[in-house]
């Protein structure tokens, strides 16, 4: 009786979501209720046209509603460069940032061991399938600072020095133990500066 | 380019959610990318469902999703007993006590000259319909604890005093300046316990 079904069940959907507990759920739910129907069916409409509409770009990997992405295919950067990051949230901050003229390639995750994701698991196969050619002179790995993410950049960097590519790695400007999606603009140029080969 | 539009859409529809900041939009909109199609279409029809199937109650002013609502309908509950709460979040906040019998009314709203909101602008006229046939012996008034709540309460209790029901007024065994939403089983049932005629 506490609450009607469909109430219960939107409540319980929010509840589903990273971060959301009790509470939230139910005044997120209860201001659902409060909206005006055209905004309801529009907040229901972004969630499935993200879903839809949005899938991985077949070059890099990150999210896109285009394939090839709009940075894969734009003439204004520089495809020598490769930015490899973990998360399509990485390259979002990385283009907060504006400094870089280059591309990208996520992996979809990093090594752990510890959680049996090997190599194999994330897109390196298809990384190493872009240094084919010659177009790539340079590959900046900014994998997180963190124990995964430092094992994924020492891999691939063994994987790329035979081929004659430069590795280089964004400075640990980043906090350690935190995320790259969540460094300042300011941090990331820094750190982008400061690379090293690796 | 930082965000591709579909993506860029979700997140200010998350953002214009009560109390999701920024970061927490993008992480929300990210996590609905990684749900499975099924999942997320899930999430939209709860929302557009509860939306289509939610309305208020005729007799009492609850959310429902029938016409009366169940305990409106329910010959278990006390008919006689009726007890005023300003939002229907208060109501469920009142059903998880599991203590009380009798039935509602839901104002929509508190008294406060200060936004501007009059008896008019609350379901105070239906409360008074409620009460023209003999049915209905007492009010209790369980609007929140602060100013507005308790203007709301000394206006109806004036109103009712003359038709000889019986008006009392839950304890403030709430915290003084809380939600009556957010208050626990445990307050709410002393509240209700220590109710007092006006
Ligand atoms: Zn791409
Ligand atoms: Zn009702």
């Amino acid at each position: 009786m506490q609450y009607i079904a469909p109430l219960a069940n939107l409540i319980e959907h929010f509840r589903a979501l990273p971060g959301i507990g009790q509470k939230t759920a139910v005044r997120l739910a209860y201001h659902v209720l409060d909206m005006d129907p055209a905004q309801a069916r529009a907040l229901a409409s972004a969630i499935i046209d993200a879903k839809e509409k949005i899938g991985y770009c077949n070059t890099c990997f990150n999210l896109s509603d285009q394939n090839p992405c709009a940075i894969c295919a734009s003439d204004e950067r520089d495809h020598s460069v490769i930015c490899v990051v973990e998360q399509p949230q990485d390259v979002a901050a990385m283009e907060r940032m504006r400094d870089y003229q280059g591309v990208y390639h996520v992996l979809h995750g990093a090594l752990s061991p510890l959680e049996g994701i090997g190599p194999s698991d994330i897109r390196i196969k298809e990384l190493l399938g872009r240094l084919q050619d010659d177009t790539v002179k340079e590959v900046i790995m900014a994998t997180n600072p963190n124990v995964e993410g430092e094992a994924t950049t020492m891999y691939i960097a063994k994987l790329l020095k035979p081929l004659g590519i430069k590795v280089t790695r964004i400075a640990h400007g980043l906090p350690i133990g935190g995320d790259l999606e969540y460094a300042d603009e300011v941090t990331l140029a820094k750190a982008m500066e400061n690379r090293r080969e690796i």
